[in-house]
């Protein structure tokens, strides 16, 4: 089982991806939705969440871990693995960084959430890869809210947009990275401000890249990854809302399994 | 003591009429930021969270409770009261749903988060104090991410908070309750929104009225209260932000106090 964790229903995103393009690995979901959102708090309480996230996921039987949460991959990815060395853990900012570091010449736009940003976790990697790049960083703490409230494509989300993209869009930069995975819901809007030449990353597809090239490449770890069909998802709050919202993104009937946490 | 939860900065607007109208009577504050917000989360749990808030705050001395949070006066108090019958239990619904039923004809509007709104605690409670009126409420989910991410007197803001009242404004309402410890912030926007008619009600004040009521009439619970001029504050992320915040809006240097949970 690949099992997957976000601080709410973000991460769906990655599981819808993993559906289409590796269906009939298993997949077990957690949403950390009691205490969501992740975007704001500290990165020592953050590390802690996705401790206890991770080990509820082994206990369900997950073999490999995927940070579906842009802030917990910027946080606690390294505590992760220290703590668990048997469990290959895929996040969702070192795949992104790679795309943009091989699509771009070195002008690399990432929006995220503030503790994101805050971080430093997109210019620390991307000095590593290509340490002529220079990345620009945006926070754009409003547009969780946003896209969960449902004011996706409205004129009041536009220009809160352009409001938060008009720095990055004097900086000419030709790719920009949607660092939080409520982003990609926000696509259109995006691309309409940053116009035609600016490339928009989705972590969650290139995460799944970078799955599938390993199932090919490591027999050992296609193995760990038995063909196993089955999706279960786990929220630490059991609401009716996880489950409506969840079966929309998904397209498939969502109920949530005991226990929750 | 007088001891003040609330889901994270919020409930400090409370704190500030205490400093104002009770000075000398202390107060062990504490913001449950770890877990912020609880507008759209479960009933079940947000009782659980405050039963767990309340019993850190008798742990730090407190005496007498105060629920600055409408999410969880409405969901929690009813469990408080059976689980602490020891303890005096202030909310917020109540003082405000009085003073809404004292001055207005029968037409009460409450804006609020999705979480109080969907518990119909206001609707009971005004059906009990003056069955004759009528309570229309509307949920409000984005004011509180766009106070604190400080979107207070922008026209986004100022469009979304039109979008919002639209309905109460059309039912002729004459009060109405601002059913969220952030909401007084936009004050000035929805002022000028539902024009000088309507009257608007600020929780924090009625429930200070409250408090100061039974102050003089209750010498057993004023003796409870013993005059001791602390002002403690914990916080279960302690976060540079929540003092930075904390201290602006107080007017006082605040300083995060151990242990956070």
């Amino acid at each position: 089982m690949i099992g997957v964790f976000d601080s709410g229903l973000g991460g769906l995103t990655v599981v819808k991806e993993l559906m289409k393009r590796l269906p009939g690995r298993g997949v077990v979901y957690f949403g950390d939705n009691a205490r969501y959102p992740y975007g704001g708090k500290s990165g020592a309480l953050i590390t802690q969440y996705a401790i206890e996230n991770t080990e509820f996921l082994r206990a369900q039987g997950a073999k490999v871990l995927v940070v579906a949460c842009n802030t917990a991959s910027a946080h606690a990815v390294a505590a992760l693995r220290e703590r668990f060395p048997d469990m290959p853990v895929y996040e969702v900012v070192g795949p992104a960084l790679a795309r943009a570091a091989a699509i771009s010449e070195g002008r690399v736009g990432v929006i995220a959430t503030t503790g994101t940003v805050e971080s430093g976790v997109y210019e620390r990697g991307m000095s590593s890869l290509r340490p002529e790049a220079t990345v620009f960083s945006q926070a754009c703490p409003l547009f969780v809210p946003l896209v969960e409230e449902g004011w996706v494509g409205k004129p009041e989300t536009e220009s809160i947009a352009s409001t938060y993209l008009l720095p990055l869009h004097s900086q000419d930069i030709e790719t920009l990275i949607l660092g939080c995975t409520h982003y990609p819901f926000l696509r259109r809007t995006i691309a309409k401000i940053m116009g035609p030449h600016v490339r928009l990353i989705d972590p969650a597809i290139e995460l799944v890249n970078e799955l599938q090239r390993r199932l090919v490449a490591d027999h050992a770890f296609d193995a760990m990854l038995t063909k196993h069909a089955g999706y279960r998802f786990h929220a630490s709050d059991r609401t009716a809302r996880f489950e409506r919202i969840a079966t929309e993104w998904l397209g498939t009937d969502v109920r949530l399994a005991e226990p929750s946490h």
